[in-house]
């Protein structure tokens, strides 16, 4: 998500040091940021906010972070944490590829992966958020037996991340091909989701997990 | 698929021994059966065999064996071979679960399986050919790098399939989430599709292999 550049964004963003994290300032111990020790389910890519604050608002036995790159969106993943005073997020403002710098081994109970930048051109697939070098970094924090929840509106994405997954050794526990004609009424939508399916678009989704009794060959890649 | 009931099918099938097999009469020599020996694939399921006929008749290097249990489908299957007097396909009149009696291990290069019955209710889910219990079957026949490809206009059979395959441990080499608007050129359309897709269904296709670096652990099913 690409939002009109905020030169106050980082000036508002750095007033909540104890939401958010700029700087790596929680580096390996992100677990102790939270004020109770509880399962930490984490969102990456959050866009605007409006997925993970829902959970967040919806269990507080649970801790989330939302983890964003761009300041300019996650300002308003802040706006809601404090407008509802959520005292179970954190928001880390940094890239994908340098989350083993923040987690410990198997920390995570979760991934929630929510309408990706697809990366439609071949030479760009490296950037899918389901590329191998982003399955190694997510096999390494998340618990053995955690999962993945992925939901896109592109047909291109979803092929692409089902090949990636299993070729890495993934397996699917759930896979809906038409989410919002077999939704049991627990789907939260994102504000991007609620704009693409109003237009007719088809939204997929899955649940994933790794098997550990394989070795993965990087050379599929 | 099912036909109306013809007394005469079995005795017209039975004229055609060289062609058709009906009692198991080939046990573990299936690949002496052919005046060739070339790779072997076969398609379970074959329907009225527009599907396989084609192939055979586009692929004289191949040789392939048409599978169908139902005699008053498998009619219009020798129908054709005798038509285009195609000399490198083979017809099996059984169930896939005895397709172990006929075949070596790893005798065969690829399976496909074509619009099968999707069996949508959970009680007969062990009889959806995607099923673990004839995924065994497949990796025993299949040699180590063989492909299985799969097509259908079935939503829910497409789902359970990628959740039944990646979970015994294989991985997808291809995906088609709406394979008439990504097809190359190479599609080859049976008689099913032909009928469905003119209606408006959106058709959906995989090539899936097995890990072999991998122990599957039954108690997933």
């Amino acid at each position: 998500m690409r939002m009109r550049n905020k030169p106050w964004a980082e000036t508002y963003l750095r007033e909540h040091v104890d939401i958010v994290d700029l700087d790596c300032d929680h580096k390996q111990q992100v677990a102790m940021w939270f004020e109770k020790k509880q399962p930490i389910h984490i969102e990456i890519g959050s866009g605007m906010g409006k997925y993970i604050t829902t959970l967040a608002a919806q269990n507080p036995d649970i801790n989330y972070i939302a983890i964003e790159r761009d300041k300019n969106v996650m300002i308003r993943v802040l706006d809601k944490v404090l407008e509802h005073n959520l005292k179970n997020i954190k928001l880390l403002c940094n890239d994908a590829v340098v989350l083993t710098d923040y987690f410990l081994p198997h920390e995570i109970n979760r991934i929630y992966l929510n309408f990706s930048d697809p990366w439609p051109k071949t030479r760009h697939a490296k950037r899918r958020l389901t590329n191998h070098r982003f399955l190694e970094i997510y096999k390494q924090i998340l618990e053995r037996d955690g999962e993945i929840h992925f939901k896109t509106d592109n047909r291109g994405l979803y092929a692409y991340s089902l090949e990636s997954m299993s070729q890495f050794g993934m397996y699917f526990t759930k896979i809906n091909l038409n989410l919002h004609q077999e939704d049991e009424g627990d789907n939260i939508p994102t504000e991007y989701e609620h704009k693409f399916s109003e237009k007719g678009s088809r939204i997929y989704r899955m649940e994933a997990k790794f098997h550990h009794n394989f070795e993965h060959k990087m050379n599929k890649d």
